[in-house]
């Protein structure tokens, strides 16, 4: 069975239609200020796969910081992705928790063994993300992000 | 409009059918010890209100440290409430993120006028907790956790 060692939630993901709209309620909810959203990477940076297959797919995130905790809001574009899948079968809502991992290749496949599949996953600038489906045991969709060590 | 002043995530609420095999899931997953779990108290003590109205509601609850947020699992019984309305309607799932506050009475008159409504509300052993109808604006359900202060 795959473990995360010393397991600590780093963020929590809810998908939006809207994340300006969303972005905005936040900010004057918690009287805070409004973060810009930024875009995913293209494909050719991303190597994005949904899955199995590559996918043009890019979402808008915003982050909020709470505490030890960052809120990500999570607007999908149209092409396939678990993001877009997530919202036209459940509508908005939370979508997944985060951790931090070291060994993303090792952990995935120790995953899969356990009959926990990849469903999405893909490069940024420092790192990369995996989404898995822990759904039937968890009841919850986790990401795992692991960063690349710092020169 | 309500704040709450330097927003801390607390908690991660997640509703599950049978407590027993979510806890030992999870407990597996990451590798630690499969915490007992508790159950609220009875509506004496907790002079619990769903959508206004006494309920003889009560849930199985465990708890796993994870950093700074604590994941919380939820198995509603059979009588009306939050849990047991979300687990009917959308199934297993996280159902709400707690932060902490002080002046709770305060802040659900600020949340009610700003068409925020309260859905539930109890008392626990230290504190009191409130469950807020968010869900239009932040997509997610918010719970308020006041703690009294110690002596």
């Amino acid at each position: 069975m795959a473990k995360i060692e010393s397991p600590v939630i780093t963020q929590i993901g809810i998908i939006v239609r809207d994340i300006e709209q969303t972005s905005e309620a936040y900010a004057q909810f918690f009287g805070i200020e409004k973060p810009k959203w930024m875009r995913t990477d293209p494909l050719e940076q991303t190597e994005m796969r949904y899955k199995g297959q590559p996918s043009e797919a890019r979402a808008k995130l915003a982050f909020f910081d709470m505490g030890s905790v960052q809120l990500e809001l999570i607007e999908p574009d149209e092409h396939p992705s678990t993001w877009r899948e997530f919202l036209d079968t459940h509508g908005e809502g939370v979508h997944h928790i985060a951790f931090q991992i070291n060994g993303m290749k090792k952990m995935l496949n120790l995953l899969e063994e356990g009959n926990m599949p990849l469903i999405q996953k893909g490069e940024y600038t420092g790192g990369r993300y995996a989404y898995v489906d822990t759904l039937k045991d968890l009841k919850v969709i986790l990401e795992l992000l692991e960063n690349d060590p710092k020169l």
